[in-house]
């Protein structure tokens, strides 16, 4: 059964904006839905780099109502042969091609109705080869905020897509992982929970020491290397007031390891 | 006769964002509508190219609700002797200064009631010789979005200023044209009408050879540049998965032609 | 007294858009906030810029209507003891850090109430080290829209931190200040006042020569360097259609003067 929309609808895209691709979706959905509220999430995510697109809408979707719908169009296979889906997850929608967008949103929370958006079901004529963002996912989120059921989209979908993601280990006297998201500030983000931790583990990354667990950005200096517990709840390698990636020169795949050091 | 308002006021300037001119733009609106609805079309228009932001509006102007207004600032002539206009055309209203930003709107609308906007008919003091848009564009934006009539806010001009807009050419064997606009992905888009290419005309830019028109981005390998249709309804050339403008050194004003190869 | 919200929430952080870090801060909001209308200000402050926050902060919170809520999340300090603020001045709200980022706020409004934000008022568990953002300030802001008072979210604080901001000069012959902001197009903002400029005056910065007060910039050759009075209504010196900090060599601090030329 679907949830009532928010009437909010997030954007999510690579497109930037200087183009005016992401204002002509913002168009096409306050044309089908006038009462949606369009809300910019991100249109800077690298272009083609739904790895990272999926790391970005998991930072965001669960923090908006229930019955937001979210639109996420990183689509390098745009006019391909990857289906276009909708779907209900976690009392949210979302709204994209079927590339593994959703991956981690679908590692918390359990998939709901999908279907595989059909041209037909969305009254398009028309539909460009190049740009299914305004002309068949954002009238998808526009009809669903409106209160259209999924069902009525499009034919079921088992199972969309999913990135394969890279997975931290523990054993009893380390945990090891890897950057798996470089933040704009450089921060580097791993794959290691925070409640893994171990007391005090040693932290490095690609072999570079950046000592023990901190609480806050103030316990070290200025320009120092620090481990921390990010927003997302995971390790993560930052630098005070600085570029963890640039001045260690560490990026998404490196390793990060916390190991319990036992005097040498 | 002026259409009823949708409340809807977009956005699009060269200001960036980061130095707050635009959201004081957005206050001047809401002060003066507070029940406007501030839609951010692209504020990464390159500084002073009101060529670019033509081209821009003219890809979304079309797709939101009759009765939206749309402020288009871009004013490398601002404080000089550039008129300041509102005018409505396709059913839509349009802001910003007579420098020809409107060009390409007024290409496939005909232009209804047009007037030079008057600091006294806005009852704004203490115009800034600087920042028009906040302080002559964004309140007649506010006040259009609020039902008062174009009328009201000036006196009618008889025609805004255009650009000279380069024309595609075509014979019984060639499609010729050139690029108007390079978009974030490097997609290089030109002047050609979807509905003037030739059957199996070969495309080539800045005569290099990119082969026939491809109906996705998927009928080529990675890597590989082609000739498609792209959003705007005219022939892109793109490379798949790439930059087309920085890989092939094409930019904007560079030739591109389609020729039926008949065999040589 | 706490005036009526307007429901009006501007956004201004360095925290760029393409983490989904302002996304997470919005569905915050308006899942406390349902009808809270979220406007961006700026995401591209550079990190840990709090002078700049504090500038771009003054070109915009005076013109949202009264009862606006200013959410200005520039914050270095993140995690250590730096309090975190609410409170109000000239009749809208401000809710961030307290690191100077009001200052300028309070050069020309008087402080009304102010409050330290307390986790316990704001009802939030499991609050983040390093994303007070999400997990503070936008909750304080929501909540603050939805007409909750101020005392309600935390103890009385006496005064706000201030940052030290540089003085103009001036004598009956000069007036002389310093690059206080540049902007976007390279235009180097100073904090002399545009009341205080002398008739006929020759500004010099960094010891080049500008020439005297223009009114418009087309009142010089394009390329041209110029001082003109800016949008804040301070001299400004620019140069048309170009970067005059790129092409000047000249950045925030550097000396500006303007002094009345007696022949020479």
């Amino acid at each position: 059964m679907n949830r009532t929309s928010s009437r909010i609808i997030t954007l999510l895209t690579d497109f930037g904006t200087r183009d005016g691709y992401v204002a002509a979706m913002k168009g096409m959905i306050l044309t089908i839905a006038p009462d949606a509220r369009c809300i910019d999430a991100a249109h800077d995510i690298e272009a083609g780099d739904v790895e990272a697109a999926a790391w970005v809408l998991s930072q965001y979707w669960a923090y908006f109502p229930p019955g937001t719908v979210h639109l996420a169009v990183v689509d390098p296979g745009v006019g391909g042969d990857r289906r276009a889906l909708a779907l209900e997850a976690g009392g949210r929608f979302f709204v994209g091609p079927d590339n593994g967008i959703v991956t981690r949103v679908l590692e918390s929370a359990s998939l709901g109705p999908c279907v595989e958006l059909s041209e037909r079901a969305l009254e398009r004529q028309d539909v460009s080869r190049t740009f299914h963002g305004r002309d068949i996912f954002a009238p998808a989120a526009a009809m669903i905020a409106s209160g259209r059921r999924l069902e009525e989209l499009g034919a079921p979908v088992e199972r969309p897509v999913t990135l394969p993601l890279p997975l931290p280990r523990r054993s009893e006297s380390e945990v090891s992982g890897e950057v798996i998201y470089v933040d704009r500030f450089g921060n580097l983000i791993t794959n290691i929970p925070a409640d893994w931790v171990l007391g005090d583990s040693e932290f490095t990354v690609k072999r570079r020491k950046v000592g023990p667990l901190r609480a806050s950005y103030s316990e070290v200096a200025v320009g120092t290397p620090l481990a921390i517990i990010g927003s997302a709840r995971t390790v993560e390698i930052a630098i005070r007031e600085g570029n963890a990636a640039g001045e260690l020169g560490v990026g998404r795949g490196d390793a990060v390891r916390g190991r319990l050091e036992l005097g040498d």
